[in-house]
C-alpha cells in the first residue's frame, strides 16, 4: 500500500532552464496541479519599471508566447520602443521588446498602486489562462548581488550588460534578513504535496535566493514530500548559461557531485543525465537517469515524468 | 526709420493647431530665432508615465515626425504595446504607440533623477537637430481641470476619454497660484523679441494655463514686442478641436470677436480669416487678413508670415 497520494507539485524554478521543466510538468500532471515557486533575486528596476525576469520566462514559457529563437522574452516580438530609446540617447543594454513593456508597464503601476506581485503574478496568469500557479518566491525586496574582480554590481548587470565577463568572487542577497516568504508560497507548501522538485537552474544565483529566505528550508523539510533536484549539469557542463563558468570561479567541481553536495540535507533524490551515469554510485541519494537536455516538448515531458516517477519510488 | 530689429519670435502654444503655426514660423525665420512656449496644463500621469501631449506635439510636428494621418503621435507608428496592455486588461483609452512611449518613459525617469522638465525638453530637441527652442511653460505642476455635467474631470479624462462629450461648465488651473514661470521662458522674454505671437490654439483650455502663470502677462507686455493673435475660428467655427463646443458652452460668441475681446489688454494685432473679412472693421486691433486654414506647409508658411508682417506694421 502507498500513502494517501496528493497531486499537487512544487517547483522550485530560476529562468529558462528552469521552466523548461516548469513546461514539462505542467503538460504531466492534472491542471491546477502544479504550483511554480519562481526566484525573484534577478528583479531590478530599469527605466522606471520593475523588471522579473524570472517570473516574465515562467509567464511566457507557460502560456507558450516565449520567444523560441531568442530564448528570453515574448514571440512575435518588435523592436521600435528599443529603436527609438536608442535614438533618444537612452539605456538600451538591457532589451524590453514593444509586447514584453505591456507587462512591465502593468506590473510597476499595480506594485505601485500596493498590489502585491504575487497578486499581480497571480492576475496576468488567471488572464493568460494558465493551469499552473506561479508565486515569486517573496513580495519583498531580495536582490541578489554579485563581488567580482570588476566590483560589486546588480545581477542584471553582471548578467546581461557585462554577458558575466568579470570573474565571480562572491554573491549575497540583498534584503535576505528582511524579505518574507511570499504567503501563497507557504500556504502552497502547508499542502500536502507528491513532489517538490527542484528546478535544474543555476544552483548559486537562481535556487540559493529562494533557499535563503528566512523559513523556507524548514517549510520545505516539514512538508515530507520528496525533494527531487534535476540535475543542471551534464557532462561536465552547464546546459545553458554561466553556471559552468561561475561554478569554476566559486572553486567548485563542475560535477553533479557538486550540485548534490550543495543540495545536501535537502533533497531525496537526483535526476542525473545519462552521460553522468558513471557517477551513480557516488551519489548520497536516490538516482534517476535519464536524457536531460530538454529540448523539445517531448524531452521536457520525459525529465518532468522521470523527476516525479522518482519522487513516487523515494515516497513508497 | 524703423526701430532696430531683433529676427527672435517667440510663439505661446497648445497642440496641433499651435504646432501648425509653429512649423510654419520654423520655415520662415532664421534658424535658432524661433522659441515655442508651449501649455503643459494638458500633462497628466498615465500607467506611471509622465505624458506631455502639447510638448509632444510641438516636438514631433517641428522635427517631422508627426503622424500626418492621426493628428497626434508619431508616424510610422506601431501598437503592440496597446495590443498586449488591451490583453492584459490594462487601461487603453489613452493610446500610446510603441515609439511614442520611449519619450514617455525617457522623461517619467530623467524628472524621477531631479532634472526639469525643461531641460529634458531641450536635451529632446538637440539630439532631434531642431532649429527651434521648444519650452514647457512651466516646470512645475499645473494641471487643467474642467468641471462638467459629468462631474470635475481631469482635461485628458474629459479631452480623450469622454472625447468631450460632457457639458463644459467652467474650467480650472490647479496649482496655478504656485506654479512659477519657467526660467528659460522668463529668459526668453526678457531678450529683444521680433514679435509675441499667440498660436490658434483653445484660448480657454490651451492658451489661459500659459498666461494664468503669475507674472506672465507682465513678463509679455514689458517686452515690448508686438503681440499677434492668429484666430482659432474661421466663419464662425473652430478649425479642429473642441473651441467652438466650449465657447458655445461657456456661453461665449463664436467668433474673432469673442477672442480679441478674451486677449484684450494683450493682443496688438489679429490675423483675422478672410471669412471674417467683414468684421475688421469691429475689431479693436489692427487687423491682417488671410486665409487661415493651414493645410499645407505653404498655408503654414503664409500665416506665419502674415503675423509676423502684421507685428512689424504694429511695430513701426
Amino acid at each position: 500500500m502507498t500513502k494517501t497520494m496528493s497531486n499537487k507539485v512544487v517547483c522550485l524554478s530560476g529562468g529558462v532552464g528552469g521552466a523548461k521543466l516548469l513546461l514539462g510538468l505542467q503538460h504531466v500532471v492534472t491542471p491546477g496541479a502544479l504550483t511554480a515557486v519562481v526566484n525573484t533575486g534577478d528583479d531590478f528596476d530599469h527605466l522606471g519599471l520593475r523588471i522579473c525576469p524570472d517570473l516574465d520566462t515562467a509567464l511566457y514559457t507557460l502560456s507558450g508566447m516565449a520567444n523560441p529563437e531568442l530564448g528570453w522574452g515574448r514571440r512575435d516580438e518588435t523592436w521600435h520602443f528599443m529603436q527609438t530609446l536608442t535614438d533618444l540617447g537612452g539605456e538600451t543594454w538591457f532589451r524590453l521588446g514593444d509586447r514584453d513593456l505591456a507587462l512591465h508597464i502593468q506590473r510597476t503601476q499595480h506594485l505601485k498602486d500596493g498590489q502585491t506581485l504575487e497578486a499581480f503574478t497571480r492576475g496576468v496568469a488567471e488572464r493568460l489562462h494558465l493551469p499552473t500557479t506561479i508565486l515569486p518566491m517573496t513580495n519583498d525586496a531580495l536582490r541578489t548581488r554579485v563581488v567580482t574582480d570588476a566590483g560589486e554590481l546588480d545581477f542584471q548587470h553582471y548578467f546581461v550588460r557585462l554577458r558575466c565577463e568579470p570573474k565571480l568572487q562572491a554573491y549575497r542577497f540583498d534584503g535576505v534578513e528582511t524579505a518574507r516568504i511570499a504567503p501563497a508560497v507557504s500556504a502552497a507548501l502547508q499542502q500536502k504535496l507528491r513532489a517538490i522538485l527542484i528546478a535544474p537552474s543555476n544552483p548559486y544565483l537562481s535556487i540559493d535566493p529562494i533557499l535563503a529566505l528566512s523559513g523556507m528550508r524548514e517549510l520545505l523539510r516539514e512538508n515530507g514530500a520528496p525533494i527531487i533536484a534535476v540535475t543542471p549539469i551534464i557532462g561536465g557542463n552547464a546546459v545553458k548559461g554561466p553556471t559552468a563558468k561561475i561554478l569554476s570561479e566559486l572553486g567548485k567541481e563542475i560535477s553533479p557531485l557538486a550540485i548534490a553536495a550543495h543540495y545536501r540535507d535537502l533533497i531525496d533524490g537526483y535526476v542525473l543525465d545519462e552521460k553522468d551515469s558513471h557517477l551513480a554510485d557516488l551519489m548520497n541519494v536516490p538516482v534517476a537517469i535519464t536524457n536531460t537536455l530538454m529540448q523539445t516538448l517531448s524531452d521536457r515531458e520525459r525529465v518532468a515524468a522521470v523527476a516525479l516517477q522518482l519522487a513516487d519510488r523515494v515516497n513508497c
